[in-house]
């Protein structure tokens, strides 16, 4: 790591020459794979972006002029470039720092970013701040990886081509989203790929940029001197670069989907260091899916660019044909073409993790909710966990569950799962959001099948003095809590809600007549969740509630078991805290 | 009306001659004049919209073709060939149907719609189901009126691109949003109508749409000429069409932002038939920021295409000068905008309408709360109230407050609205919330001017048994409250809490010396709101907590007392409800 080594800070950077860059890129990539290769993370799109980011630093002069980079996925060169090649090259340095854009860690990011299409917006901001100060420096976004289809990246193209001012937006166009790209936009970016960028029918003109069109972007020396030309410039600009995903890595160049985001793996073969085998839940929904649409033609999958969430690789996409629909990276598109594909007779599912349902709280709310139509959503992931700050799936139940009219089910078994998938999906009624188990467990009776009369918890058994409450993916939680309060003497009453968009209030009251105290556990954030609606529910009587859940709070890559214990998630706290009120 | 007579239904409408269109027009627009100048309601757009609104029904069969109306503001001429003419034209018919989409009210609409952007999603779904259903019609979506900003449409407009089967999208230009339009889109369309359509730097073209365009919109002859031959299309296709917003009506024609929504006014001159006089919560905040940027460069007021509803007419815009941002209807870019303003250093304050704040969940929880940084949003209207199902205001606090980070606020006077709002503009520590007075109350005492001590409650009125932690708007209630409990020979104790979005445990737990029940009245849905936290917080006291707000649902253009009523919302109710639990 000759070279690498003597660069710090983007102004060493300066001292290079062209052949010495190159040189460098190759010890970037090295530094990127050998991050990956240990602790997991981004691959395809860190490696095709580090000739531009090498171009980007060697043009500009950051922190004074500002790169704004989207969603994080190509963050690592920067982050390499920027005072943090440790978390790169050694262990210990790797847990230093994250995989996303942090202004904790350096002067040289300005947002904490994890989710796509936000860097046009914020650049934006950057820059008028700029002009009402009368300062003077470029500010730059750099977006692609199929950020581009997100709504928010259009509105703010749309108003960062009005500012009247220097803001440089660089496109990543490595021809992939997460998965392959989707939608009319990118027809355009192929139209001005194949002629080099000059195709008179060009959206971002259309739109009022100044435009340059960058064939190589995986060479330094053309990103540097089509960056030079630009650098300074008074104009909304977009520079188009065309750059290899996964480049320079054989596996990462083959399979680009695959190697988008990774796990350990070794470098030499790009095998992965784990296998997971046995049952897991994206097999079964896949399954569930595959019958169901040999009988009804009306059945579409509906997904927002994570398709790899729920294990649908290619060919399970190539075998669900007209019946999945990945919309690219647009979640607000993809709840109201759910809903209206529900108004319309057909049978809609959108998959969709927790982290980011809540890009759409306004389409759930009036495109689906206030119109009643019958889709169902299924949210993956959902609850604590040791996630980055920027991906936590603990706030769905609180966003979801206040929303009039949306049923949230939440299933405890991969039966349960089923039934409740396969009931959602054949009534016509409501509009029905699932949150699927994290892992498989199976039922010891039959579930039900019916969950048409809502709010109907169930008792799965009877006991007195103290109820426990536990939902969905903390039902095992429950369970274990029952068996903690054995030594105590105490029989509890164990009861799965099923629903956590409403309160049974038939079984509440029930629990009046022998019952101390009632406690919820839940997989998600205390505020505005579950638990609430069941104290609010006993607010008037004597019934004593004790809720369990997540503070509101950003965790970010917390130890799990660690954050249980400070939230007293385990058993043994729940059972002292519920001792304390009944001596 | 002789024509008009004559229609009933859109079929009607096809035994009519290009001559009898045109008068049948103007009748139109006589009973969208009638309906608004009575009653009030969207002018401008549906004056303008007339002409095509014909055309579409005379060449198109809905409702086998299906036409989806874009946030309904131009949906009166649709309406009144769709069976509700009586909506226009009879007092009684006026209350009858409302003003917007809904498939309640007749098989010609297809949703419940009053937000904005959301056609082309809509219509993607639908078309999308007709194809997996093998059927054969027309999906047709009408967009316009500044609604082509919003991520949603764009990301729409992505995917109808590429949907391969038949879609047409009107879009309607009448070069205006609510106020003017803001951004790149409307350059591009402005070239095409300089144009004549023919621009070859085509956004439309360039996301692989089929093209028409429309000089004269409010032809009806050259609109059936267009519609009819890409009538049964099979690809996505888009007619922009160029009409004149308030067409017909003088005073419309002349002032088209004013016009764009009306209070009831004399149809001969255009006159309001009501004033408003008085102090207003629009005039305190516009002469404040008036004040402040004349001492501080850095203030910007951002703005997401609804001026009006914060009292910012063209001239206080134009006063404001580089200080206030009107980003189009884009709430999403607005708060990512307004958190990179403030860590560029600038002192941003985003004014958004509670209806529409939920539009942009995510870019507050990421873009906004994740980084910390100081920006201030005013939220107006926020309450229970008598608006349409798609205009509420009730579910702010439950979205907004349980968002981790975010301070929300609820001033009870103007004064402490004043000094909350100097307050956030001024500190350098958290993104805040204020949730606007809608009424001026003028505040008896000073109130405090430093809120950085956060989730402090301020009490009133130090009384015993009873306490009352009423909120915001709800403060006035409280007092009244306290007015009902006299009789019975309680004086409970009163309490502002300031702070939505946390409980002062110490106050809390001060009440338990001597106080019985807690009270909290909540001017919003009680599901995941303020109240709900109090009840959590008592949960293992003996401490009874009754929390009165709004149910979880959807209401519609409801009587406000008895909405208070049926939600137990009046003092008397309160008071009984009270009683019963301290006998």
């Amino acid at each position: 790591m000759s070279i690498l080594n003597q660069i710090n800070q983007p102004s060493d950077l300066k001292k290079l020459n062209i052949d010495e860059m190159k040189i460098l890129a190759g010890e970037i990539r090295d530094a990127v794979l050998k991050r990956d290769s240990m602790i997991g993370g981004h691959v395809g799109p860190n490696l095709g972006i580090v000739e531009a980011t090498i171009a980007l630093h060697y043009v500009f002069d950051s922190p004074r002029d500002k790169i704004v980079w989207d969603v994080s996925h190509q963050i690592y060169p920067h982050k390499i470039l920027t005072e943090r090649k440790e978390g790169f090259l050694t262990p210990d340095g790797m847990n230093k720092i994250s995989g996303y854009s942090n202004q904790d860690e350096s002067v040289h990011d300005f947002f904490k970013v994890g989710h796509t299409s936000t860097s046009v917006s914020l650049a934006c901001g950057l820059a008028k701040a700029r002009d009402l100060k009368k300062e003077k420096h470029n500010v730059i976004a750099v977006i692609g990886d199929g950020s581009l289809s997100g709504g928010e990246a259009m509105e703010g193209l749309n108003n960062a081509a009005v500012l009247n001012s220097n803001i440089i937006i660089i496109i990543n166009d490595n021809e992939m989203s997460i998965a392959e790209n989707h939608g009319g936009l990118y027809k355009g970016l192929g139209l001005l790929r194949d002629t080099n960028g000059k195709a008179e029918c060009n959206m971002f003109k259309a739109l009022g940029f100044d435009y340059h069109y960058v064939e190589k972007g995986n060479d330094v020396k053309s990103m540097i001197d089509v960056l030079s030309k630009i650098k300074d410039t008074e104009k909304p600009t977009i520079v188009h670069i065309h750059t290899q995903k996964g480049k320079g890595y054989q596996p990462a160049e083959t399979d680009k989907e695959k190697w988008h985001w990774n796990m350990p793996f070794e470098i030499e073969n790009g095998k992965s260091k784990y296998s997971f085998d046995g049952e897991n839940i994206n097999d079964m929904t896949y399954q569930y899916f595959m019958d169901k649409i040999k009988k009804d033609n009306t059945i579409v999958l509906v997904n927002a660019g994570t398709p790899g969430v729920f294990g649908l690789t290619p060919d399970r996409r190539e075998k669900l044909g007209e019946h999945f629909v990945d919309v690219g990276i647009a979640e607000e598109h993809a709840v109201a073409f759910s809903s209206a594909l529900a108004k319309g007779g057909a049978k809609p599912v959108y998959l969709v993790m927790s982290s980011f349902i809540q890009r759409t709280y306004d389409q759930l709310s009036q495109d689906l909710a206030l119109n009643q139509n019958p889709a169902v959503i299924l949210v993956a992931w959902g609850g604590i966990s040791g996630a980055d700050m920027t991906h936590l799936c603990t706030f769905d139940i609180s966003m979801v569950s206040n929303i009039p009219n949306l049923v949230y089910l939440a299933p405890t078994t991969a039966e349960e799962y089923m039934a409740m998938l396969d009931w959602a999906v054949e009534q016509n009624t409501y509009p029905v959001v699932i949150r699927q188990p994290k892992s498989v467990e199976h039922a010891t009776k039959a579930p039900n099948k019916d969950y048409g009369t809502l709010n109907v918890y169930q008792v799965e058994k009877q006991g007195k003095d103290v109820a426990i409450i536990a939902e969905g993916s903390f039902f095992a939680l429950g369970k274990e809590v029952c068996k903690a309060f054995e030594p105590h003497n105490i029989k509890p009453t164990l009861i799965n809600p099923r629903y956590l968009s409403g309160v049974d209030e038939n079984c509440l009251n029930s629990l009046k007549a022998n019952h101390k105290v009632v406690i919820t556990l839940e997989d998600g954030e205390l505020d505005g969740g579950f638990g609430e609606k069941i104290a609010r529910f006993y607010g008037a009587d004597d019934m004593k509630v004790l809720n369990f859940g997540a503070l509101k709070e950003f965790t970010d890559r917390a130890n799990l078991q660690a954050l249980y214990e400070r939230y007293h998630l385990t058993p043994k706290q729940i059972v002292e805290d519920t001792l304390k009120l009944i001596k």
